[in-house]
């Protein structure tokens, strides 16, 4: 078998890359500069649609798996071995910018037509995919789609999830036509590369191109609800209230303070809160605050779980209100693959790109793959941090590195004789 | 000329008040057993419909005003006379109980109906009205019908208000058939009376079957913005955050602190929250807290509002968070009318009825009236003082001797000759 691999001096195209992000960026976007492209609605149908055409444009396959994951393939010289599979995700939260997720895919994008510029044949095939609802904005759990590829969530399960407005995966799949995709997940994947915004200030802040994760934080979310008593806001005596906000307020300040205690490395966060009836003149009754808690140590992050419990238990006894913790999803607390790093750290080595190991810190779909097969990341920095917000930003020549990286670990990866 | 004045032995009949009580219960019925009938809504509509049909059986004709307060009346002898008002209001909170408002209508209508069974006929025509959106559960301010009336409010300003679904008043009373209602106020009102369940503890507790409310705690409502950023709840740093929802934490305490610093007359209470992006894995960047703060001192209710701003701006230097307090609107802060007051004072002492003067802590009508014509409000016991809930409750007997009061004031005072 005769390949044509990549030759070494082979880059992307940055100009190519930046055009299409900002292609990308104007689907979904908000009169804040900002993005938002939920899972499954018209503008991520309007991106899949895109990211399809561009694939095809390249001389790849595209199909739709039945969770609306979305792949594009570009055909190896040995049809029957397993693909290198690089992605990451085109949805958004609500209020984001154009980076996260979308720089993962299109990267991947830029990757298969750079392969096609050079006329590359590789022995494994390579696919891009873009995974569905990442996020979780829209329907949860975050990491849905490659959590059903990777075996992590179950089919059914997942199409029966309803949004907020009670519409199920299931009709939103139907809705932008992607209800009749094909088997999800059980086939044989090579590897999986994912290249992200760092979405935290250290590669920018210490002038490190590429940040390598080697294990991911572990991480928790939990839905506490606060239950009280509606009741008249004049007459009723203080005394004999049951304000679930007031408990709530107590819920927000024990999930945040748990950081402070475990600085620098803990984080903890209320994200969301739900009241009810959440109308003037009335008491509320019933509160629900949504928080996630992270630590790259599991027993610290154990640890803090149980202080904030207890907390909660103490506010439970001082106030008679009733606080119910119900786990409501948890990822990371897992290592990536020590031989796809190291063949990244080859190539950076080679291109003099500066690189560190680091923590990964957010939820990625790369979290659900790395039980599936070998598995690693690549991280670009990204502009004060910031990210989940319309604000997020990068400067190209900050990203371009990583992309060559990834480039040539993923080339040379497709081309090497299976072990 | 001659009138037929109500004997003093007649008595309203308590089992046809419970009767039209229970039967406006089943309008808007919830699950729970409570009552969910918003301003301006289908439910709304029903019950405003069955109260006419009860009115005009009773003898009264029935007309609708502008802003959709709607008015039973029964003819005096001398029709250019400024007629005696009884009313409240028919709407509900989102969730609630059967008898706050409710009561206060359907009184009046028995007295219209005790009124018509003894063929009395009085000097002054006898009104009762039902007061549009007085829970300010759907469109803000509350009390607007009555403000509307008083002059305290302006129309169009009321009618262009919309509620969450941006629905505007105009078109809500459009939709219910009420856009072509008469003038509204300008016209004189001898006096104006509203029964009401007292709301919290203290008849009952004291064996007390009449409060009548010398005057009304001043109250303060406000809304309260706390601006910080959006950021990834992951890797962003915890120095480097501005969790709104934090913010808005420290804002519900201290809400809820200045009550105690103040007790036991000062009521405060955070009743409202609304958080943004509110999403998983977003640190909360805008929050709004609404909260409502009530004294029967001004001068100590203003107190409490600078301690809270203080406490605010404490806030705000400690976080890097920016909070904003908006006044939403206020009321009470008034004395009802002496000569009511008196006037119900010797009618219960005639028919031994236990009353005693006491404040009153909620927002009412009779607050918006009291500026407008003579006012007084006459409040009985309901059980452990739950209100704004779908508990809310009151035995029968408790109400009935108010009532009674209620019917020999009104008479009395419409019999009167004009001073």
């Amino acid at each position: 078998m005769t390949l044509r691999t990549l030759p070494e001096s082979a880059r992307t195209s940055p100009e190519r890359l930046w055009a299409s992000l900002q292609r990308a960026g104007e689907i979904g976007q908000t009169a804040d500069g900002g993005v938002r492209r939920l899972a499954l609605t018209a503008e991520d149908a309007a991106m899949r649609e895109l990211f399809a055409s561009w694939s095809e444009e390249a001389g790849c396959s595209v199909s739709v798996d039945g969770v609306g994951n979305l792949f594009a393939r570009r055909e190896g010289a040995s049809a029957e071995l397993a693909p290198v599979l690089v992605g990451s995700h085109l949805d958004t939260q609500i209020s984001a910018g154009r980076f996260d997720g979308a720089l993962g895919v299109l990267a991947g994008l830029e990757l298969l037509r750079t392969l096609a510029e050079f006329e590359v044949e590789l022995r494994r095939p390579v696919e891009v995919v873009s995974w569905t609802n990442e996020e979780g904005a829209r329907f949860s759990p975050p990491m849905m789609g490659s959590g059903v590829f990777a075996g992590e969530l179950d089919l059914e399960e997942v199409l029966a999830t309803r949004d907020e407005g009670g519409i199920s995966a299931r009709q939103a799949l139907e809705s932008i036509g992607c209800a009749a995709g094909g088997p999800v997940g059980g086939r044989e994947i090579d590897s999986y590369w994912e290249l992200h915004i760092e979405q935290g200030p250290e590669l920018e802040r210490d002038g490190i191109a590429l940040g390598i994760p080697s294990a991911a934080y572990p991480a928790r979310a939990f839905r506490i609800s606060v239950s009280g008593e509606t009741a008249h806001s004049g007459p009723t005596p203080m005394r004999l209230r049951r304000n679930a906000l007031v408990g709530a307020a107590q819920v927000i300040l024990a999930v945040d303070l748990v950081a402070s205690a475990h600085a620098p490395d803990a984080k903890s966060t209320s994200t969301r809160i739900e009241a009810w009836p959440n109308a003037p003149g009335i008491v509320p009754g019933e509160v629900t605050v949504s928080a996630d808690m992270r630590h790259p140590d599991g027993d610290v992050l154990a640890t803090m779980v149980g202080e904030v419990h207890r907390h909660l238990q103490a506010t439970e006894r001082a106030t008679g209100l009733e606080i119910e913790v119900e786990d409501a999803y948890r990822f990371g607390g897992l290592e990536f693959d020590e031989s796809c790093m190291k063949l990244i750290e080859a190539v950076a080595e080679e291109q003099s790109v500066a690189h560190r190991r680091m923590w990964s810190q957010a939820g990625h779909d790369a979290y659900r793959l790395a039980g599936y097969c070998p598995t690693a990341m690549l991280m670009c920095p990204c502009k004060r941090g910031i990210s989940h917000n319309p604000a997020e930003d990068v400067d190209l020549a900050d990203v371009t590195p990583a992309v060559d990286v990834l480039l040539h670990a993923v080339a040379r990866r497709a081309a090497a004789l299976p072990q």
